[in-house]
């Protein structure tokens, strides 16, 4: 089975210019077939505050209403997506930008109220990985924005990390996958305020031993979980590293055992 | 050669959730393959207005400055084309939003500071008709926004008349392709003030009668303009009709001869 690299960039690393233009290069660099997924929660709060829409979150998601639905598809699927498609394109890389909507890529459904109603925020159903795999195959590099739909008719709003690992898991059956998670800390650290405690290899035993311990926290944790769920289902292997690193072996790999 | 039918949307017909409603449903009407472009000015003009951003258009044309040229990336992009992606989905047709910039589908440049500087506003150069008929082929819909690329990073404002063209001569070598522009009024009138006046044949001579005299002006000259090149392009023929007769025989046919 033919490679592919997704990786997954979020944070201030795509919203800001300088960030940007080095990680499209880092990513450029990066050997084989492969898919980018991004966030814009910076530029979405921006926007929606000149618009006189604030920004509430709950745990770290989101709350999305119709107005902010309407920023979130704006900024996603059109400004950050459009800005990224254009720079790879500059790059000399065939990038595609898509939306879970486009092609029926991604679908999902609202979450269900509970004791917070997240609004226009959908959870995942399935993913289309033989579409993407048919554009990679027409070395086509999908540009992926944190957006599905409910084929209802409505967008919803999907957390990143999640597109990155549904993204994953969906081309697993056609391709062996590397998911890559790209952000401001060079890996999982042993100590969160010590950069060179990066632990290179991190076995499912071993995080549920660090997750006891107290030592891994915070929002580690649903990405660690996210992560190891898309191994379990077919990803060959998950790493988490910095931006800066892409395809640079360092950072944490994570295995099953 | 597979039958194509490329429509271009624009105006008021796509702002409002009752008419894109109709519109939508009569898109699925028109049997075989087919491509819908579509505009958003008003959409445009309303967020640029609400973000503290003034419009200025000079002869009907959008002057497109660094902030203008995120909205209409925004709106354009996003907000427009994602709603009608998930809108199209929903009715069971695979839809699959594109820009320019998208799998580098249409390529363009800076318009030349003449009298006017338009700023980001990008005069076509070339379009890649064998990726939309690769993905034509797949039983996608693309759904294509008024915004092309330079290949240097940057999005390009353009008209959404002269992309629905540029897509449909672009397909011209591997499909039969009817091009339709639906707009507010039935066709092409004899009489301006007169809905009953369709003219439902126009050759390339009788456009150039009616203009001389006077019979056909405005707006409707660069649209016509723009059909005829098509046709003398490969197009096999253009419709000029209502957006609620989208398929339906009736509106203006243009011919070479």
């Amino acid at each position: 089975m033919e490679k592919v690299t997704v990786i997954k960039v979020g944070g201030a690393v795509v919203e800001q210019p300088e960030f940007l233009d080095e990680l499209l290069g880092n990513f450029c660099q990066v050997p084989g077939l492969k898919t980018l997924v991004h966030g814009g929660g910076r530029s979405a709060t921006r926007i929606a505050a000149q618009l006189g829409i604030e920004t509430k979150m709950v745990g770290g998601r989101r709350i999305t209403d119709q107005p902010m639905l309407d920023v979130v598809t704006m900024v996603y699927g059109g400004l950050v997506n459009k800005r990224i498609v254009a720079q790879l394109q500059a790059r000399g890389v065939n990038a595609l930008g898509l939306t879970g909507a486009d092609a029926d890529l991604i679908r999902s459904h609202r979450r269900p109220v509970g004791d917070v109603d997240y609004g226009w925020v959908g959870d995942v159903d399935r993913a289309d990985g033989h579409m993407l795999s048919v554009l990679l195959s027409q070395g086509i590099t999908p540009v992926v924005a944190p957006l599905t739909h409910d084929g209802q008719g409505h967008m919803l709003n999907t957390n990143a990390d999640t597109i990155a690992s549904t993204v994953a898991t969906a081309l697993a059956p056609y391709h062996e996958v590397t998911l890559t998670f790209a952000f401001e800390k060079m890996g999982v650290l042993m100590d969160p305020d010590d950069d060179d405690s990066v632990i290179p290899h991190l076995t499912y035993a071993d995080y549920q031993q660090l997750k006891q311990s107290g030592a891994i926290t915070g929002g580690m944790l649903p990405k660690l979980d996210n992560a190891f769920m898309a191994i379990r289902q077919g990803v060959r292997r998950v790493i988490i590293t910095s931006a800066t690193d892409l395809g640079g072996g360092n950072g944490t790999t994570l295995e099953l055992e």
